[in-house]
């Protein structure tokens, strides 16, 4: 049966807010399993519209948004690059949040009200989540070098001033070598508490050495899109996202998480995060069932209930012969899918408990360190 | 990331059987809700090795069914058609299940003794499942035509003897138009309590008269895949099969069900089935959140957390204006996926119930009836 | 090997109009045979952007075309539905053409100037090409009711006088019935001269009326995307299109060949084409191989080096047998793929030729009916 | 449009030597591009069935070759490992290949005689091919230890007197330490002539130690599937086969080219061969055009016209400044697809040739070396 095409699924979506009649859309949102005490909220908190650098209208944001099941978003345009503005009547930096506000209210999005503020390297570009009103951050740009970053004190001091939660963005990006460098003014910034999160991805691009900093620094980590031209997703892939853990569904919910650090960065199938939050979204994304064989076999048959594929790698295990087959090492459980592994034991006692201990390999609770899974089982 | 190969993981399983170590297969597994008060077991009753004129041995069977996570198979050799016999150094009409058999019990799937009696149509072939031994059978063929019909009913006697469940095969076959006719000896069988279910579906073929005759006649509706050449799946599809709506998850529970009428068809994505088993099944596929926007309209967003996708049309419903655009009068809801509908009204109470109509198109609970479903909610 | 994303390289290809650097974008481009004396060039005529009530910036629209290899494209916005003017600071009814301009020079796409005559049905939408100026047509509208239609012989005179190409577009929209009706004033224009194509296809519809008016009264085969949202599409799904055979690749050519009626309507898979054009296009498309088996049974293979996949069926041929197998009387031939056929005769002839009739289903010389296509072989 | 399922045409075919009917089967065949002088063959040279320690019938392996569009395979038995031999009447090592005999001359596959000489590692297990009679060489298995090796000589001795080519089955296999390890009797036999190719690909398995050996001892470079299980391929995925050089297209063609070393390995989408042989291949699998954007810019359109995704880097090449895109150094050109790559320079000039140098990573020309590919153009 032929898949209907998205292109007109989103122009479906379009309707909901002009015409009252009945409309449906297909979504392409990433399935999580539920972490008991939180709200896994699926967040982007970097994106760009034509009323700064991007190529698409502000609304279809949120409609991409609502397709691809996120919780909230932030249009983060730059106040300092503005290459369509003489094609605009207004110069307000928050026209785009305007426009996109009731489409949001409608799809149930949380829309966050934020900016860019844009810098040479160093110190860069920052993001300002939760702030009152963009248009102020004008007043600190250097008319004549309008990239100018000597005043970024003052800048994101006015961020803070707001009760904004700044983050660097893309640490790596204008670099001269196109990789990121903790620079004396990012120190500053960080000593003044002017940066509480830091993008361990952008894009397409996750870099370890910004993972190992957020780490060591205690700062949040921050996985966002980026996104300028229009949003293009295969249903089973989706953008770099943050996922948040949050007490409630809501703005401040969001931001005092954000604070309290309690995120994931999730990119193209990949997780990076604390143990303390990606254990329990592995843990409750598999469900194990075993079955023994024989005196010296079982079988545990892993499902992932779960939208993410999950590599996984089996260590050894006291009292349990794990050899795999050489090219059976690292195995996938694919979304939505099951695995059946038979295990080995000189004997297997009925009534007993074994474990078998694995890495996620696409799930770094450090950088370059997989998670470590153990699954319990008893015949 | 690279898919790991099919072929070899089915190598791996042949390991199982013969190598103490470590190996793991991915499934390709038809995901089914639970459905409350029975075990919804996956089967099929009807398929060929090369000891009768398949392709494949009865162990690869076996790993088939295993990959596609079935709960009871049946290998149905012909007793007068052996092709391969001139090969083969026994005449042993038992040896596949022997040779299956230690596989199956290493897999944990229900292995049931079976045959097929084939004649000439009419009467046409028939399936004996649950028999205590096949060779008997051979009794009964006419050695001069072996596909002499004469005596079915002394042969279908006997397999009442046994104990057995008889079904009648793809009614169609060799019929001189390819289509099915209920024939005077069928009602013969049929008044003698001789045949007790009949296949609705056979391979790729589904036959509504066949469905039309099997309710009329109270028969159990049997869908099998009648496999002859190796099994080839690709993943989220899935051969014919019947669904047994068992008390427990054993020969004798399967044997009850199918007494009891207790079966679903399932092909390509289609189901058949009565109202009483199919609905419980969509119900507990379908997951539906309500959300109001406003005081018009309505958002439901419906998750399916099946492996069957369904193709849903929306009815005229009270006090709910449902006009789809025209282009979207029919939707699919994806296996494990989220459509997200509006709906209109002219004024939606808080805290009022209301209900949506729809139909499942490729769920019938009789020829060419959709499934009726109805969403309930309240905003 | 992972796919690398859409959405990424349509961010690289943004690089080429503006960075001196290398960057390479993976094309999702229909491929079709070369069809001798002519160039198969590939048009949408049809589309919005934040302009009018599209939803993308101008130089998008050049880039989602390049990425899927059209030669052509034309920014039809509406000149009497400007719903986002207020956020612009020009009235230029050409500036998205301007904008768009020197992109599609570096794309090496041929930018169309035109525009879309917006009248409530009855007459309804018109697209203007290869007009000089868009602005004139402002002084047609009726300020105080935009879309009133009163006047739009002149509207198309004007149009006219420019040397434009006209066409009806979407007959069907905004009808009460949402069916195409062929009015007087549509009679009147046609009379007048002031049409010359119509839309047979138009985003995800074909419309089989429109199809029969346009052959019998000779206007040309239009299809086109009229996208308003991003451009989403799959790899080897492509938009609506019209296929133009010009005697040359230059707006001069494609103007030459719409005056001519020598246009393909491309949709989801499906043609709409005169015999004279379609029937090159796949005997070009399919290469066939025969091969003698035995004295009554021959093979032919059947290799597809086209983009498009064709349906077939087979149909009485002389002095062939070619009953299908029940379940293969339509088969279908995958864009890039081979087939492989059978068929049989009572006596295979070494050095006589044969021949195998086909329809092609999914390629319609006429509403409903399809191409009729010969293989013809020598053993 | 649903796609037809793999089993079923596997099952058509099956009819094509029974019935004589039309019927039609879809092809799952790497497209391969025209290397002119040669005909360019897909062979399989190891596979087993049931009448040894396989899984299928023997008609089974050519059938599944014909869908995957084989040229020539080789059914290699054991002689010395029979499992299934108290099941088959006959002790007949030709059995398999007399079975599958017709069907292979009705499919115009190439079917070669052949054996496995099974011998525990060192030295392993040997397939000789264009074998007479594989009977006789029972006489030189060890009944009491099947797999002593100690007489291989002698056995591949009686190989070459029957004019076979003997290679050499993955050398990993059965070593303590799952590597390829080149023992004294491996010398031996090389030095007395009697092997003459070595599988530098089995199944999934590619092992670049035995690829350097195969070049530096000049052995030919042998790659097969070694089937055991049913071949399951998804549609675009192709088991390991022999690319061979043939200068006709017979069992005697690929004979001479294997003795002349004319082979390359292919394997999951790489290939391993000789430049003199992949070079040829990947140049006429890619057709470039070229166009100049302006003075600085020209863009290069690649078009892939074979089944084989070529991965490219770009290298620097004299007076063009290929910098790659950080994300781009890297891209893919998909099996009939097209990218586009722009170059730049600081001035192009009318009429000259540039050129442009990358290396095709997929394609080794030896053991981690990468063939090199250059792009001419002149603009």
């Amino acid at each position: 049966m032929k898949r209907i095409k998205i292109k007109f699924l989103i122009l479906a979506l379009v309707l909901i807010t002009t015409l009252p009649v009945f409309s449906q859309v297909k979504k392409n949102s990433l399935k999580l399993p539920v972490i008991p005490g939180y709200e896994l909220l699926k967040c982007d908190f970097h994106m760009h519209t034509v009323f700064s650098d991007g190529m698409v209208w502000p609304t279809t944001r949120v409609l991409e948004a609502y397709q691809e099941g996120l919780d909230a978003i932030a249009l983060t345009e730059h106040i300092e690059y503005q290459p369509k503005s003489e094609d605009f009547s207004s110069k307000d930096h928050m026209r785009s949040f305007q426009i996109a506000e009731k489409t949001a209210a409608d799809c149930g999005i949380i829309l966050i009200k934020a900016t860019e503020i844009t810098r040479k390297m160093a110190p860069g570009h920052f993001n300002a989540l939760f702030i009152k009103d963009a248009n102020i951050f004008e007043t600190f740009v250097n008319k004549t070098n309008t990239r100018d970053g000597s005043n970024i004190v003052e800048t994101l001091g006015e961020a803070k001033k707001q009760g904004a939660f700044v983050f660097w963005n893309h640490p790596w990006f204008q670099h001269p070598e196109n990789r990121s460098e903790w620079q004396p003014i990012h120190e500053e910034l960080y000593q003044k508490g002017l940066i509480s999160g830091i993008e361990v991805v952008n894009g397409e691009r996750y870099d370890s050495l910004v993972y190992k900093w957020c780490l060591d620094k205690n700062l949040t980590i921050m996985s966002n899109s980026d996104i300028h031209t229009p949003m293009v997703q295969y249903p089973g892939q989706y953008r770099a996202m943050t996922l948040v853990l949050a007490k409630e569904r809501s703005e401040k919910g969001i931001q005092e998480a954000l604070v309290d650090h309690r995120t994931i960065a999730c990119m193209d199938g990949q997780l990076f995060g604390k143990s303390e939050w990606v254990k329990p979204l592995v843990e409750n994304s598999l469900i194990v069932k075993s079955r023994q064989i024989n005196d010296k076999s079982a079988s545990l048959e892993i499902e992932n209930i779960s939208g993410i594929a999950y590599q996984l790698v089996v260590l050894d295990s006291p009292g349990i012969k794990l050899r795999l087959n050489s090219h059976l090492n690292i195995f996938t459980i694919d979304a939505f899918s099951q695995n059946a592994i038979t295990v080995s034991s000189s004997k297997f006692v009925k009534g007993e408990e074994y474990s078998v201990k694995l890495n996620v390999l696409n799930v770094q609770v450090a950088a370059g360190k997989p998670l470590e899974y153990v699954i319990k089982f008893r015949l």
